[in-house]
């Protein structure tokens, strides 16, 4: 039964003919995915120079209404990129289908089987701000785990994103697939959003991408349920043990090799035991690299040169070359600490303490908790899931890195002989 | 990070008095959330005399506002009641502990190892009408998946439920557990369950249990995600090549085996070239149980004698000895008629065709789709899940019968001996 709040009738019928594609997806075949995805890719082969010429006129309009230069190279296209987001389509195509694995399966005492297996939601929406990487991104995915993919990119892209889903809506026609199984919103404005997380029944998902804002916005106005993709106020902890070079390493390496990204440590705690032995080197190495330092009272007793850390500070996620330290009396001020301050993302402890080690994973309420390891390797590729479909940082449905495997549900099937229950 | 809409201080007080709660319970062993559950088990016993004076109290109220006699057999507790529902926390004691339970993991190439082990929620909301029973229920079933549990009950039921939860909450503190691991909101009233849907960040998951109406407030309003345990407007589909005693003994089971539960048969759709031999003896058969059988157009051109089935009557989980029942021309009919009305809960197709079967299985979009099987079986204590938690009609997180390990969500473990991300 659908009982959906949309109102705007164009828009309804958008989202109806989203949910009668997804019907003709859930059965197919993994080839025909594949075919449709192939065809996506050679689309974006030939047609790419549609694309850009649409990308250059959202630049010139991004810098005519002052969009920071952060905001302009993410909504920037090139030969290059496009030649990434290509083979990015490819990378789908070798991925295994999520689609009729049998989770689990028994056959009752009566005779009865049973079998859970994995189906496609049906239609999922994202909300998404001015990065058309994600409009390819999030269709191809959606697309190989047998859902329908309702978009709504920011503003800014809108030229860029509108090419990239005729080009789709071309390649989906071209292997008889509905064009309407990949659908844009963004002529609906923000109106159209608001709708679509309104639109329960019609869609069956909601992945946010963007800002904290922008998620949080989703989170708390959507009736549809929502896989949220969050913010990483990362912590990592140096106990009492923890060997110099070790934390000197993985700092470094959780700070600097990628700051803009969500798995990078924002917070390092030290045990005060260990502050005065492996904050030197420690700073040492971030300063080298041109990392900005923060510190609470006890760090700067230890280093007069920190600037000082602010209670912001510690709940922000700079995305960017700047960390900030507390020196901690114990495992539990670390942990109170955390619990104040982290989005439950990934947090790591370096330690030889084998008790202290066994604490930290248990006690540490984040989606991924680590001992003696970069939280760098908190991500789906890392993981071996092939595909980036996010970081879910909520407890339901799925929790840390997402694979193909999060973007479908389940059904139960029930094979009978005409049993009936006694 | 702790961002919550609640405003009332000393609901804020309760429910953080859960959250820490939650923290001792995350990391109990089994031995121990048993010998809580052993605990409220024997308090029910010794205890029972005084819920049951206290339920003396709720009833009174309730005929002196009028409650209907459903309602104040739902609410009455009773010596054979109260020894069902210590039997039903003897019943969960029995279960495996979910949490813990390593779901998958791996070796990355560079040694880093990975697993995936379910953890509790957390804080676990529960918001339902006046069934005494469910606060025993979700209580016993929190805690058994390390959770705390929040109750809010109907006002109908309040001496009772206090009267419940000071009891769990005595057994708590007999075995060295918090009792604000379990706690009542319902003095804080209708206020009290609407900050608890806004609690996000303090109460990680919402369960609603009760009325549609009820449940469809809880998914509108909530912020904190809900897992739906939905009505069901169940259907079967009598196919043209149907079983004429299958067809009999399966619908007539479907309704009349016990009429008042969410997977028992309201719709039956059947096919045309079946609908003069099929008819006939389904409508002997549910007659002489006392059904009350209505027809659209053309069942009744088979049976006159059939009252005239509405649009309403399709779309009415009657949960009485009621049934409708429309002929349909073939599988894409019944599949559009099932598409309007199903609450996606449970549906089974009786038929020779495999074809056909097949088809049902794949294209019906409901948690439990079945051949030649009674929907009665859609169940979790049938499906071998020792407890009912209920039966979720969403896509996310779990679909159908729930058991324990639909109450937890799960954590990444990441182990490495100093790794850093190339």
């Amino acid at each position: 039964m659908i009982a959906t709040a949309t109102a705007t009738p164009a828009l309804v019928d958008v989202l109806t003919a989203s949910k009668q594609a997804s019907r003709s997806l859930a059965t197919l075949t993994a080839n025909r995915k594949n075919a449709a995805l192939e065809a996506i890719a050679a689309e974006l082969e030939i047609g790419g120079d549609r694309v850009l010429a649409a990308n250059a006129l959202d630049l010139a309009n991004g810098r005519e209404n002052g969009l920071s230069a952060g905001l302009l190279d993410r909504l920037r296209l090139d030969d290059a990129r496009l030649a990434a987001l290509t083979a990015a389509v490819r990378d789908i195509i070798a991925l295994p289908d999520p689609v009729g694995v049998v989770v689990r399966g028994s056959t009752l005492p009566n005779g009865v089987r049973l079998s859970q297996v994995r189906v496609p939601f049906g239609v999922v929406g994202a909300i998404y701000e001015a990065r058309p990487n994600v409009t390819i991104d999030i269709a191809a995915l959606a697309l190989k785990s047998g859902n329908a993919a309702v978009l709504r990119g920011g503003s800014a892209a809108e030229n860029t994103n509108r090419g990239l889903v005729a080009l789709i809506q071309q390649a989906l026609e071209s292997v008889g697939l509905p064009a309407s199984a990949v659908q844009t919103i963004d002529e609906f404005g923000r109106a159209g959003a608001t709708e679509l997380m309104g639109a329960r029944g019609l869609v069956d998902v909601l992945i946010p991408r963007g800002s904290a804002d922008l998620i949080q916005t989703v989170v708390r106005e959507s009736t549809v349920p929502v896989i949220e993709t969050g913010a990483g106020v990362v912590h990592i902890v140096l106990d009492a043990t923890a060997d110099e070079s070790m934390a000197v390493d993985i700092v470094h390496n959780a700070k600097v090799q990628r700051p803009s990204v969500c798995n990078a440590v924002e917070t390092v705690l030290v045990h005060r035991d260990a502050a005065a032995r492996l904050l030197p080197p420690v700073l040492t190495a971030l300063r080298a690299s041109g990392v900005v330092v923060r510190g609470d009272e006890r760090a700067r007793a230890i280093d007069a040169a920190l600037e000082v850390a602010t209670e912001e500070d510690f709940a922000t996620e700079h995305m960017a070359l700047e960390l900030s330290i507390a020196v901690v009396d114990d495992l539990d001020a670390a942990f109170e600490h955390i619990r104040r301050f982290s989005t439950q993302h990934t947090e790591s402890i370096i330690t030889a303490d084998m008790a202290n080690a066994e604490r930290f994973l248990a006690e540490v309420d984040s989606a991924v908790v680590m001992v003696n390891a970069s939280t760098r390797f908190s991500d789906g590729g890392e993981f071996g899931f092939g595909a980036e479909v996010g970081i879910s940082t909520q407890k339901l449905h799925a929790r840390g890195p997402m694979g193909l495997p999060e973007l479908t549900s389940t059904k139960w099937i029930v094979r009978g002989a005409g049993q009936v229950r006694d």
